[in-house]
This record gives C-alpha cells, structure tokens and sequence, in this order.
C-alpha cells in the first residue's frame, strides 16, 4: 500500500533542507538544520510532558497552536533546556533569524534543540549557523538535516513513503534523532515529518496524536523523558489531493496509516540506535484487560535494567521478566501466564517448561529478539520497543561530561 | 538515645539463631538460616506488592495474620517464586519441618526465600539444611544467620541497639539482604528484626508499616520491586516493659523511633551495597508540596539510570538531575529550583551557578554523595537512598545465569 522510496523529508514536494557544522558539537560534525516548505503547511506537534520543558518546546508550543508553519528550526550540541529567561529568549531569536531569512512570519517557524541540558545557547555561532543552513537549502539536504540533529546517534534515522489519496500521488517522509533519554510522555525525542498531503491542521493534529500513541510513545531506551522531546509534521497540500477536512472518510484513514507507519519506522529505528545497545527487542504483551495494561506490562519489562541485562548477557532468565510484569500492576492471571521468546515457549501456565537448548542459544545470541507474554487476563496486546543495557551505555553516559 | 551493641538479632533476649551450607548455593556458601524465640512472639510483618508474590510470601502472609510467631526459616539460592502448586507445597513444607523440629505450631513459622525465579527448591537439601540449622541454634549464630540470607550482597547486614522502655531495658536488633532487585513497594527485600520489648501485635504492625515507609520503601538499586520481598519483625516481650498496647503513649513513641531507626540502618545499608555500586548517593528532597510528591521526585533522580551512570562517572551532569524532577510528576517551581551536591551549590532559581570547580572534584570523588534539591514548591521532605550505575552492575547482571 505504502512504497518505500528515497529522498528523505524533501521527498515529498516543496520541501527543502540543510544541516551544516555552526561549531556547536564538540565534534565539529553537522550540528543546525532548517526544515522548509516553499508553501505555508497545516502544522501539528506533541511535546515532552516534563515540567522542566526546555526554551524551544515553550516556544514550538505556541506557534503549533496556530496549526500552520513554514519552516523548522533545530540544533543539537545544547538543548537550552534549564536555561531560564535567557534560554528563552534565544529560543525566540532562532525563530526570528530563520523567519527573517525565509521571509516568513517568525510563529510560523518551529524551533528545537537537543543535546546538553543547563548551558546556553553561543548565539552568534547559532545565528551564522542559520544563515549558512538557510543558503544551502534544497532538495538534495535532506541527508545533511538528518545528520545534524544527532546527538550518541550512530546512525541518521530517516524514512519516506509513497501512496495514492483521491487519485493523487501523496509523500510523507521523516527523520527522527533519539539514543538517550528515551522514555516518551505524549510525545518523545526529536522526530520532523514532512508531507506534500492536503489536510487541515486539527486532522493533521489527531492523526499525529494517535500514531505517537502507537510509535513513538511505545519506545524506551532508560525511562528518562526528556525536556526536549518534539514530534512535528508540515503538510503543504502540494500534492493536490482533496483536502482531508475530518476524520471520517477513507482518505483520512489511509493517510492515518501511512503517518503511523514513518513514526513506528522511525520510532523503531530509535530503539535499535539504543546508546551501548548490542540487541533490538520488541516486547508483544497480548492477553490484556486493556491497551493501556498491555502497554503497562510492555514498558514494565523493556524498562526493567534486570531484564535488559539479562538480554545484554545473552541469559533467557524468563523470571526477571515475569517479575517485571508482576510490579506492573496490570491484571494478569499468573498461573495461567505463559512467555515465548522468538517462538521458543519458555513458560506455560506460569511455570517453567523444558525448551530446546540449543534453539533458544541460537535466537537469544541474533541482534533482534521478541518477547511475547500473554497475561491471560484480556483480549487487548500492545508492542514496546527498546533494546538491552550494555557495558557500553554505562560508559557513553558516565563519560558524556558537561 | 539507642546505643550501639553486639550481637546482632540474638541481642535481644530469648533469640537464638543459626546458618548453615545446605548445598543451594552454587558458591557452597551457607544458604539456610533459622531465627527462633524461645517464647512466643507478636509478630508483624509486611510484604512485596508484586503480583507474581512467591510462594513463600502467599505462607507467610497467612502466618503473618495470626499476630503471633516462634520462628522464621529463610533460605537463599533459590525464591521459589513463579513455582505454581508445587513452589506453594514446599514453602508449606519448610514451616511444618521447623515448627515439628522446634514443636511449635506450623502456622507459627514465617518463610522466607531469595534467589533464582522460577526453579523449584530441592527440597531434600532444604529439609536437611533445616535439620542442620535448627540442631546449631544458639545465641552465637547471629552473624551466620546474616551470611546465610545474602545472595549477591558483598557484606552481611545487621544491627542492634539498647534503649530504656518504662525503667526496663530493651533490645532490638535486624539483619536483611538486598543487592538487587531492590525498588521497594509496601515492603523490601529480605529484613528480619528481632526485639524483647512486650509489645501487642496489632500495634507492632503498626509501628512497623510507619518505618518501612520512611525506611526500607525509601531505598532504590534498580527500580526492579521483586516477587519476594518481605520484612518481618518477631518480639517476645523477654524484657518485661509494660506492654504497649496502643499507639497513644510515650512508648510506643520511642519504641517506633527505635525500629525506624533499625530499619533505616538496614536500609542504608542495602542502598550502600547495591549490585556494582562504587557509590552511595542520600537524595534529599525538599520544598515540596508533600512527602509523597518529595518522594516521587527523589525516587525518579534515585532511578535515573543517566543520573546513577553520570555519578558513576563523576559527572555532575546536574542536567539530567532537573530533567528526572521534571518527570517525576511532583509540583515544582522550575525557576525558584536549587539544587547542591554535597554541599557545592549547583543550581539556583532554576539556573546553573559558577561554582569552585576543585571542590566539586573532590566532593564527586569521595564514596559518599549527598543530592539535594529544593523544589520551591512547599515545605514537605524525603530522603531516598540509592547507588551509582556501573560497568559490573552490567556485568552481574548480563552474568547471573539460571
């Protein structure tokens, strides 16, 4: 239904993109990019639910609020988060420089920022960075843009679809920038979605609730949600499809589909980009009093540091995972609770069952792992994502110094 | 007020108690231990809120009831915990063998077990295990018993003070298990606490759930409640106080104060030997708007897995400190926010402060750490005990196969 095809966030029409170095990463790589749609687009967003909500969250806030933008504003190296009156005044002053640029009115301009939380923004290497990002806008910056919202990212995590609505070739594409302090609240690290789609801003807005509900909202690398977190999308109606006015019809539901499919891709590629993570694992909990129980149990066991090193050590102790659900306090029936992973039954009827040794080495020592755990208890399931704890993590974060 | 004395849980009188190696434990450690009162005892005790409760902890709640015990049989190497009908026959079989070897009534035994989920005790060792342990019973096995409750902990816990009760003196003394697996929820990890004051059940109970909440429900290692914590408290009245009977007078008072006090020793204590701690971190919260909002905020820091890696590191990341607040749901005032690390002012009305970066060195070093922070959102308090996050908390953990 969906194709897959190349390009990026500018593969949809009328969008352009850049991220170049401005000198705020210490590594001296790619660290400011605009996002831009050469037309006005119908605009949404959901932001981190952490009261300690970062400068460039409050400023993105109210200018989602008008449901319309034009361009995106973002860096990583500093997350101008806990920076006070100051921060939020720089935050104010992206929008500015970038909508002066652009030509276009600053609350149609949405900022973010991920990196260290506490130091200021050095605004003037900011403010040069948003001239040159400006001036090298284009279709071809789509991969530069990705790379410069990273921050323990190892890899740019980027994804693009293409489908038909009424009859017209419709893009929607996205990049996403995760690694640490993932544990989303409503909405989760940096992730900007583009989309040629016609669509007027209250739909676009239920329909990105809704896929972050499923995606981006169902993944945990450390249980830290962040002050930054931000999930927006631009929908320029470039593509000339009858304008999705409600949610009723067909239209909807397709472009719902397919904007839930980009988050969980590039929800699920946050997950495998876990900082240290040496194993992918999708935890399916089925059996649940409801999705929100299923959701309790999932994230109860990708949270669970016992369970994460266990997977880390290659160690199927099925008990660790169990435990995790039993803290859960979702309802489950345990004498009648049974664990699969990747296939391989572990429990049944809440107890032990012999296994082949041998079977389970095999897909306990494979990159990607499912766990699946029926509760029992219901006819509701939910998926988490996440991936385990390694040596790894434990250095990049005692190490990553203010 | 309480003085210090030897002795651990035999110290008060009429307590006998005993270890012994029944062959459980793969490292051929003592592994079985028996705590006794030669009389009849009020008893109070409180349990895991998991809902995958052990089978030992589904028997001991039963006992519990009765408001009166003459005995605890605990074992490590194996929980007998996800152990179905069979785990539920064995726990029973652990109390009947020691109440017949003590001739003491079945239901007066409480159990206790801690170690692998999901396997099944082999109940020919245990039963020999208890032979042996109730056949060395004396005043002087105290500290075997303490040895014989731990599972990965790296030193035995236990304590013991003196104090005066109505011209009479009383003891009271614990030893307990922690490590890992350690986010209390009602109830904690292993903790046994012996005492001669005379004291009703009903108001023993009483006292004991006022110290749990500002004790052991006060310790994080991991954020993993497990399915077998449990502390439970035997007092035989050997020391001929007037017996307290209600929770209105001066000595229930100082009778509580003392058991508080036993518990947050206890409780330190565990924190302090978290699974790879290389640091002991006393999170103190205040200016906030109750203690269940100043605990929610410490416990988010204390469980922070970027802030327990940033003090591994010696990192004062203060950033991810704030964001944990943020999180934590408790009400807060961002820009009155303070926040010291072992005295070194950090952050100020919301804000990072120059500090002497030399002394923050030093303070970051040592092995102690204190966190507080201000919330500026009321006048309630809570202090939450914790460790740091390490390359062989990874290893432990990724390591301890079943």
């Amino acid at each position: 239904m969906f194709k897959d095809i190349t390009g990026g966030i500018t593969a949809p029409q009328g969008f352009k993109a850049a991220g170049v170095k401005a000198g705020l990463k210490k590594s001296g790589k790619e660290d400011v990019a605009v996002i831009y749609s050469t037309e006005p687009a119908a605009a949404a967003a959901v932001f981190t639910t952490n009261t300690m909500a970062a400068a460039p969250v409050i400023v993105s806030r109210q200018a989602a609020e008008k449901g319309k933008a034009s361009a995106i504003i973002v860096n990583s190296g500093c997350a101008n988060a806990c920076t006070g009156e100051q921060g939020l005044a720089d935050a104010k002053a992206m929008a500015r420089i970038t909508a002066d640029l652009l030509g276009v009115a600053q609350d149609e301009v949405l900022v973010a920022s991920t990196g260290i939380i506490g130091v200021t923004l050095p605004m003037e290497k900011v403010a040069a960075g948003i001239n040159k990002t400006v001036g090298e806008l284009s279709v071809e910056g789509a991969a530069k843009a990705a790379q410069a919202i990273m921050t323990t990212d190892t890899f740019a995590k980027s994804c693009a679809y293409e489908f038909e609505l009424s009859g017209k070739m419709v893009r929607i594409a996205g990049i996403a920038k995760g690694s640490g302090m993932i544990h989303p609240n409503m909405a989760t690290m940096l992730s900007f979605i583009t989309t040629d789609a016609a669509i007027a801003a209250p739909v676009l807005k239920q329909a990105l609730t809704e896929a972050v509900g499923v995606s981006f909202n169902m993944v945990s690398v450390d249980g830290d949600t962040s002050t930054n977190d931000m999930v927006a999308v631009l929908a320029n109606g470039l593509a000339g499809n009858t304008v999705i006015a409600d949610s009723a019809g067909k239209d909807y539901q397709l472009f719902s589909k397919a904007l839930t499919a980009v988050c969980i891709d590039l929800a699920k590629m946050v997950a495998r980009d876990g900082e240290g993570a040496t194993k992918f694992l999708e935890v399916n909990v089925s059996g649940a009093a409801s999705f929100a129980e299923a959701k309790k149990a999932a994230m109860a066991i990708a949270k669970s540091p016992l369970v994460k090193t266990a997977f880390f050590g290659q160690d199927p102790n099925w008990g660790r995972i169990l435990c995790a659900v039993g803290y859960s306090e979702a309802a489950v029936v345990p004498e009648k609770t049974s664990l699969d992973i990747s296939g391989i039954t572990i429990v049944e009827n809440g107890l032990g069952v012999p296994y082949d040794e041998h079977a389970l080495r095999t897909v306990m020592a494979a990159h990607d792992i499912v766990v699946n755990v029926d509760l029992a208890a219901g006819a509701a399931k939910a998926t988490v994502w996440t991936c385990d704890f390694s040596y790894e993590y434990v250095k990049i974060n005692g190490e990553y110094h203010t």
